[in-house]
């Protein structure tokens, strides 16, 4: 049965580390070893770089090739982070830094999916994610889920997946916090998720972009923490979101060790590895989260509560990330669906279309209340309120 | 036929960009528009980072997404590059960012390869494209090919090739100068390539990775200065060699603009764009590549003189890259292959082994003599002397 413990066969062709049998000889003999084996220069750049001169003389392989998983100070630093934030018990052999969450979702997919299998989407979801699946050759199943949380906290869960669920259903993809949704699912909600998985043996893919993105003191939970599942379970994370560096293109998967050995032969036949001077920058940023993730997150919070007071249209008070996720369909006022959108770029904003979100949600907009100062945000809720409501 | 100009079938189950349509009011509406639609922060990391701060002021958009194709300033500055250096007439809008060649490699073939059909390798040629092209579902068929245009420049390398072509052959991959055998390629051998890949409408996939490296004023030769092929061509280049910055992961792709669009939305669906900050950094040493480039190469050149002038196994000079790729048959007195790799390092040096490079070279062994200093790689010739001639 193509499901845990089982990765796609695609991953069987490829090649692993043929020096990993010679690790042991490699490492004792230490410094004297001349490494001819490896094609990189010794030199560093010759010339002039926007870097402190501090930082290249600590990190004097800035410029090299690192460990494919990642660099082992960072891969340290987020285990104890994973450990005191996540509850998530992972050693640093368990964490394999990615190219952003996105290469994280899309590794995932190449080495857990065969053609032909079915991967269950919880939706509203990141719209990346359907193309992914159909890039590994699956089928992606579309589950309405997120919005009708807000309404029924006390859905029976289980027993709308159960309706998805067939014989060829391999992984399901869950996103708390949501985008675009702003729901985040609590510990019973996510109970009833672990149940599923464990009794179909399906993977888990858990994307968790928006960790610590969460409002009004609502804890983000990491399904992870639940040991009964952690084996099946990819927790994926990124810099782009509370580290406000999506320019940096990093992110980190954290996995069973064994099946993080196969995914990473996945991600050296794609890009090798993600930038070590990247990694290097995150470290103290990582070790140092509480002095300045707070403040960012109340922020947050204040320009989404003052986006909710000025928006007149109906929608939810979202819990975590940073959108509002709705439906127009009351305001259309005869209008096509596209013909709104045109009249937003025509009055000065531009939303995401709901299509992009998920097959149920064509009436939808999705706004994100980050990416512009609070007072352009404000003038953009006076714009889509005339918009909408004339 | 699945050949040029046809792409593989799975780039078009992937969506474009929802907004291209959008694009032109968008830009009519400049800076008044508010831009509601991108799920990302405008606020800059409040932590601190080892960049200067006339960098941050100068790039201000440094944390966060770019263009997926590429920051127009760093494509404008390598069209530029690409005409003086290489002549390749490429508009900005036919470059392509990636996280290194090894990225564009891997695009290339998700792009352009259906399961099943068959991939040129000239041989020995760089491992990690055989997993590539196996990743895509296809056929790796090699081809042994550089090592012999050393004893024979005049080889008729059409009548070669042909014997190699199927119904099934769709691309070719060439690497030159090539890692790891040293080899460069002149006109009058690229224009056979250019004959056979012209007549069976394959693509080119064409790793100039090494682009620059070549020494003794030999000329490196970018295949897609030949206009008659250059729209079936995908020209790779990176920063990880002479800009000697591997662990930056970047690097370009030059291709007809359309088949960059399909291109391009694989590289979405992988990891949604190389780092913004990255590609920013190199606006400067490519427009300044003359002040700094040549003085690598020479030192380069020297090593190779000394390399070449203290390793008593018989071997070719290399004509470029910064590798020695040669066959150890006659130095095993009796020692099976893989031992004397293990005598190496009893020795205190790290060869790669010729069966990485393809299933033609499993006597062969590269050493790269640029991954350290010259005195230790001196120190490293003499070791591996004793190793092979006692």
């Amino acid at each position: 049965m193509p499901r845990y413990p089982h990765h796609a066969q695609r991953v069987d062709q490829l090649p692993g580390s043929i020096f990993e049998k010679f690790l042991p000889k490699m490492r004792e003999k230490g410094a004297d070893l001349v490494k001819l084996h490896i094609g990189d220069s010794y030199r560093q750049p010759p010339y002039p770089l926007p870097i402190s001169d501090s930082f290249t003389r600590e990190n004097p392989y800035f410029n090299r090739y690192c460990n494919t998983l990642g660099i082992p100070e960072l891969r340290r630093a987020l285990a104890q982070k994973l450990s005191e934030d996540n509850q998530i018990a992972a050693d640093p052999d368990a964490i394999m830094l990615t190219a952003g969450a996105c290469s994280a979702l899309n590794i995932g997919m190449m080495g857990l999916v065969n053609p032909g299998e079915e991967v269950l989407l919880l939706t509203p979801c990141w719209p990346f994610f359907v193309g992914m699946v159909k890039m590994a050759g699956g089928v992606p199943v579309q589950v309405p889920f997120y919005d009708r949380l807000y309404a029924e906290p006390d859905w029976d869960i289980a027993a709308h997946l159960e309706q998805f669920i067939t014989p060829k259903t391999v992984a399901l993809y869950l996103n708390t916090p949501n985008n675009p949704s702003g729901k985040v699912l609590d510990e019973a909600q996510l109970q009833q998720i672990v149940a599923v998985v464990k009794k179909h043996n399906l993977w888990l893919i858990s994307d968790e972009a928006y960790d610590g993105m969460t409002y009004d003191g609502r804890a983000h939970i990491s399904i992870a923490a639940n040991r009964e599942i952690a084996a099946q379970t990819l927790s994926i994370f990124t810099f782009s979101k509370v580290y406000m560096f999506a320019g940096l293109r990093l992110g980190y998967l954290v996995a069973d060790p064994e099946l993080l050995k196969q995914l990473n032969k996945v991600m050296v036949h794609q890009y090798y590895s993600p930038a070590t001077i990247a990694q290097q920058m995150m470290i103290e940023p990582v070790q140092n989260r509480r002095e300045w993730q707070d403040r960012f997150v109340q922020e947050c919070q204040a320009t989404r509560n003052r986006c909710s007071e000025l928006l007149k249209a109906d929608h939810h008070l979202p819990e975590g990330a940073y959108y509002l996720f709705f439906s127009i369909k009351d305001y259309l006022s005869g209008r096509d669906y596209w013909q709104v959108i045109d009249d937003c770029l025509d009055a000065g904003i531009s939303v995401a279309p709901g299509s992009d979100f998920g097959q149920d949600y064509p009436d939808f907009i999705r706004v994100c209340f980050a990416g512009e100062p609070p007072q352009r945000i404000e003038l953009a809720m006076q714009r889509l309120n005339r918009v909408l409501l004339g």
